[in-house]
């Protein structure tokens, strides 16, 4: 008896990404130990076809993006990646073409953040293709960067620049038409998880989080954790180049920008005395960082201030799914 | 602002199921520990609607059903239940009641299997409800089952009883007519993840796994990792009486049986010398187990006796989602 196609497809296109630990994917699970005096990090996110990539994104990157958004968490924590578990549910007719051009993301994204799979489950359905990733991570004790922790008086601070994705998605849509370079597709395609910055200012920022459902709102987290609110000035949120080209000429998109999500940047809240600790290890980085504002005292408020100081009406904070 | 729904949902539902290091659902990611001198066992296992169970299945069974195949995995490897992450990427529209219904079954099922959820994500999708569970265990070193290991002379066991619940799915489609006490379809809803007994036979079985394709199918995993073969007698295989009185009514169920799948009982190789051991070991779990056959030296064959010795032909093994 010959063995079943979803075992081959295993064989060919996933076996070749697992590491120690992972017993050849040919086990129920893997068995590994933790690095002596580290603490597991763990978190879960998926991605649905047609809602979190494009049907016709290239599967490179989309296996790419999968690994990245969830090495964003782990960015956030502070943490150091140690491996990941993946479970494919493909819509039924998948090419193999297609799969191999996904496995191949995963596998130059595995150099590029020094892990591998350790496990998994593959299925099929007569819906869009569902992936869903389990990434583990590392941190020393006490070192975890949360979200709580924020206090009235510290700066808020973003890695990076912000609304690159949301406007990406917007110009692989054909609804902006400004993105020459292809940098906003980029930028949606393949988010930059700041592993390198989360490690860096992990022992100095008081509270972080990934930007990943839009600014207002996943800032609007970081407050409730802490019970306090937020002032924000929306001249100082960094932007790319294309960015800021396609916000000049249409003052419409600055809310995509606010609001959009897809950023995978870092947003924390650090006491005003240790920027300069922060800076230094930004630079250390290599990733820039940019001050927007300040944790405040009213509970749980996020403000958005213009250039003239009048609170900004936003309708909706950012992205949600139901 | 407002919190979106998806906020408000994961508040409602899934937050009362998080425990010790989930940060309350609160966070990017979990922190944990391993309890002293513990290995990880980790393993993740999806389910799609109309596909791993059916769409009229009661929700809080379909939140335990996926609880309990990623156990199994578990149960497999010998190791001890620590937590889970979960994607939940449901079908748009799904009610309210539903969400609530899947939570109990998880709520109630953690309470039994003495877990927490730990983190995860979601979303939703225009196609069938899909979801996706990581499981997180422990083991003592050295001590974790794996598939390799079984030898020429051992003898092959399983747990429980085979092919209720390929039945029991017959059953609820209509395609068989007796299961009067709703045996069968409760045996495809609530698999019985085998922990006790996988943590009692660790040490003494020499290769073991859960059955969760089709017994012959899974066999030839088992042989595959050895590098061996497998002879086992149909007559042999355990069936519960409601099974039984199936295939004496229809003796071509015995496929369904042999090659169905959903059974989640394990399957394990040990030499005959440690038969009284298991059998020992056994009793501990209050699980019933019983010898189906034996590893032979022709290489990767999985050989099925009928009553007169005679091999009996199977045109597949299990089941494949390809």
């Amino acid at each position: 008896m010959s063995l079943p196609a979803e075992f081959a497809l295993i064989a060919r296109h996933f076996r070749p990404l697992a590491g120690e630990g992972a017993l050849g994917l040919a086990d129920d699970a893997a068995v590994l130990d933790l690095p002596v005096g580290r603490r597991l990090v763990i978190a879960a996110d998926a991605m649905v076809e047609g809602v979190h990539y494009l049907p016709d994104d290239p599967p490179e990157t989309i296996g790419r993006k999968l690994l990245r958004v969830n090495l964003s968490d782990l960015a956030a924590m502070g943490a150091t990646p140690l491996g990941y578990l993946m479970t494919t549910v493909l819509s039924r007719g998948t090419p193999d073409d297609w799969i191999a051009g996904f496995a191949r993301g995963l596998a130059e994204d595995q150099r590029a953040f020094n892990l591998t799979v350790l496990g998994g489950d593959t299925a099929a359905t007569p819906g869009p293709t569902c992936l869903s990733l389990t990434i583990l991570g590392t941190v020393a004790p006490g070192a975890a960067l949360t979200r709580a922790g924020a206090r009235p008086g510290d700066d808020i601070w973003v890695s990076g620049t912000i609304g690159d994705g949301a406007l990406g998605l917007k110009a692989l849509r054909g609804e902006v038409s400004d993105d020459e370079t292809g940098h906003l597709a980029r930028r949606y395609r393949l988010p930059e998880p700041r592993l390198a910055l989360g490690q860096g200012i992990a022992g100095i920022a008081s509270a972080g989080m990934d930007v990943s459902d839009g600014l207002v709102q996943d800032l609007g987290h970081l407050c409730r954790a802490a019970g306090y609110g937020a002032v924000i000035e929306a001249a100082s949120v960094p932007l790319s180049g294309a960015a800021r080209r396609l916000v000049m000429g249409d003052a419409a998109l600055t809310t995509a920008v606010l609001t959009g999500g897809d950023d995978y940047e870092l947003l924390f809240a650090a006491a005003p005395g240790v920027a300069d600790a922060l800076r230094e290890a930004a630079a250390g980085a290599a990733t820039p960082i940019t001050r927007i504002g300040r944790i405040v005292e009213a509970p749980h408020e996020v403000q958005v201030l213009d250039r003239d100081g009048a609170s900004m009406p936003l309708t909706r904070g950012g992205w949600s799914h139901f």
